[in-house]
């Protein structure tokens, strides 16, 4: 590789040292999963909901705002289910795009999780929805489906290299039904989601940053430590998206051997249990959030081991 | 089952039922794909884009209602790819609303080409979204992914029973890429879509119509003819949604063996060949997209053989 091809293809805000610097100067691995629900909404903002889906949008982002706020002490980025904000059409993602904005600015990480794959020619839409619109990228990382193989993936790794931005690729997903077609056995004896990991490996492989971090992660459910260890083997340089702690019954030490990649090598997104949190210690919705989450970011690093 | 149970779990307008009748009555099996990009429009609705994202996106409403317009005498739906909308951010997922209004109320079937998947929790938000917002059904169905599995579709599956509409399950896509993990060999020597087409075949087994068609189809790339066989012998009451034909080289002789469970029994959304049809037979693009749909309808009609 010639000198010039390497600092084309090697934007200098590479999203792996992104990722590095962030963890280790807010001293978090933990994200935000921001899933707002109008029915489960704190009562002050919930009495807007039922006036229309406009008003429940509006209610859905000073809550997201206000949980930014309220946790940005003790989190390095924030994950944006985007499937709540499609449930409110095109107002909810108008507040899509201002919480993106209003996380970025408080100086968080922020991650679409988007799930989204299909062809080359789409998948070129999706980069241009998710990681470079006009005017630089709105998040610095989206999630990604592999269900179709390497050319609906290569146009994200092309707007990835272009923007500094990465993607996390469904490996081993959190779920019960995840074994249906990801635990099948191969003829060689592995599963497909072995096969994904080797995939995802691959596709990161040229871009690795200076950390040793790849723009290319992979989601590996929390709720299953054995294969949160065998990612980390078959994927040494991604970055795990590791969700499923909390609601889905997981704990930060089920985790613990993502991380020895690094302590930047794994991110550990929690939703309910911090935005919900409410619910169970209310009434204060903010303080509750602010609350659950300094006590995971705890929890994750200290089990993280760095 | 308890007769009022049946009643309750079938609503009159059953999916595949709405399909058979309209494939009927229109006498097409063709749907026109929707992927508007702001850079290949025609010249006279292209000068609005460079003024912004509201403008583009309002240049690709003019566009789609335009095609719609042009295309209905020949077309039983319209497919959206939602990548091309989201492109467009807010506004663009507000045209998306729109153009699904305007095409239902042309009389068309509706699929959202979303191919969305996700855990339990956020597909209920995704099935919100797509299946059924209040005030009924936005669309008539939508596309899934299966890769999370059974637990991720069932909420998909609950929202088609309660709304009468369907989902096509990505099973074999048309693109090359996808022999990287849908065509992995299991240990029984079938391939990774095959055990997801029997998946398919049992998700959609409680949810067949009066005319033996089921709310649940599949996606199945016209590029491959002999998956096509294949996946129609393994779900012989799906509605397969072939992609394929026109700009990625598949003909309508490529999807004859589809139609052996009926005349409704596969549908065919082309997208390039149709709207863009004025880039080599301009200048008028609404009278070359009703000349490529009319040519098709025809050809897809007769393959067929019914």
């Amino acid at each position: 590789m010639e000198p010039g091809e390497a600092i084309a293809r090697m934007p200098a805000a590479q999203f792996g040292d992104r990722v590095a610097e962030a963890v280790e100067r807010r001293r978090s691995q933990l994200l935000v999963g921001l899933d707002p629900r109008p029915d489960l909404l704190p009562v002050e903002l919930r009495a807007a909901v039922s006036a229309g889906r406009a008003e429940a949008a509006n209610a859905c982002l000073r809550f997201c705002t206000g949980l930014i706020d309220a946790v940005c002490p003790y989190v390095v980025g924030a994950k944006l289910q985007l499937a709540f904000f499609e449930a409110l059409g095109a107002d909810g993602m108008r507040v899509y795009e201002d919480v993106c904005d209003y996380a970025r600015n408080a100086g968080l990480l922020v991650v679409a999780d988007a799930k989204r794959g299909d062809i080359g020619s789409t998948a070129r839409a999706y980069a241009e929805a998710y990681l470079e619109r006009e005017g630089g990228a709105p998040v610095d990382a989206m999630t990604a489906s592999p269900y179709l193989g390497s050319d609906s993936v290569e146009p994200l790794l092309a707007a990835c290299r272009r923007s500094g931005t990465g993607i996390f690729c469904l490996v081993r997903t959190s779920n019960a039904g995840s074994a249906d077609v990801q635990d099948l056995a191969l003829s060689d004896g592995r599963r497909v989601w072995h096969q994904v990991a080797e995939l995802v490996a691959q596709w990161g492989e040229d871009l690795v940053g200076e950390r040793g971090l790849s723009s290319v992660g992979a989601v590996v459910g929390a709720t299953y430590p054995r294969a949160v260890g065998e990612a980390r083997r078959l994927m040494p340089q991604a970055i795990l998206l590791l969700p499923g702690v909390g609601a889905q019954g997981a704990t930060p030490a089920d985790v613990a051997r993502a991380f020895t990649s690094g302590p930047a090598s794994a991110l550990v997104p929690v939703s309910r249990s911090i935005i919900y949190a409410f619910r169970n210690d209310g009434p204060d919705w903010r303080k509750a959030a602010g609350a659950e989450a300094a006590r995971l970011r705890r929890e994750v690093w200290s089990a993280a081991g760095w």
